[in-house]
């Protein structure tokens, strides 16, 4: 079946949440949100961009970093409402140098870092 | 530093997404809404509760199914608007019984379905 981008679920806002996984090894790197917009642009290119809310304008991931994410494969959830970006991630994807974005873990009810920044990049 | 939930940035519906990961292949299962209700349920008990947008109510992953996830680990994303479930799912995540909610992908420019439903198993 042809993928028609019109029958994703966009919010109400015109936005899905796109989920970012690190295609070789399974690691979930960070979730931000498309548009309609930035979805073409994304499989256009093959190169993933987001929709920056604060910002309200096409976020091209890794575009002043370098930090860019190659995406391998989407994935669409039962709802259609969920996207799963499968990619190959230059850098870390955190804007804190963090490999991924969920460096935070809750242990015996405690927040632990369990990443470090990576030395020598750039954010 | 203790976790504090009151310290998440839930939107203007009082909710977070939170991303579903099997703790033992990596592989993502789904991804739902959690309130402060659900994710103190999920935290208390140990296994997962979501809120379901649909219902406007607390919902027990798996309560009726069996279908249950075990909350290994919980991780906060940087921006604390991201929950990341570590997780031993029971059975399928997907209400369709396939393994995960991201069965189809985009190949060639068409949807293909990249999981089976699990035989014998219920909705």
């Amino acid at each position: 079946m042809p993928f028609d981008p019109a029958s994703l679920r966009f919010d109400d806002r015109g936005l899905i949440p796109a989920i970012a996984q690190d295609h070789d090894n399974g690691e979930v790197l960070m979730m931000a949100w498309m548009n309609a917009q930035s979805l073409a642009k994304t499989l256009e290119t093959g190169r993933v961009t987001y929709w920056s809310r604060s910002r309200n304008a096409l976020w091209a991931k890794g575009e002043t970093s370098g930090n860019v994410q190659d995406l391998v494969e989407l994935r669409i959830d039962c709802d259609r409402d969920c996207l799963l970006l499968r990619v190959r991630q230059t850098g870390p994807a955190c804007h804190t140098n963090r490999r991924s974005c969920f460096y935070t873990a809750l242990r015996d009810g405690d927040e632990t870092e369990i990443m470090q920044p990576e030395p020598g990049s750039s954010t």
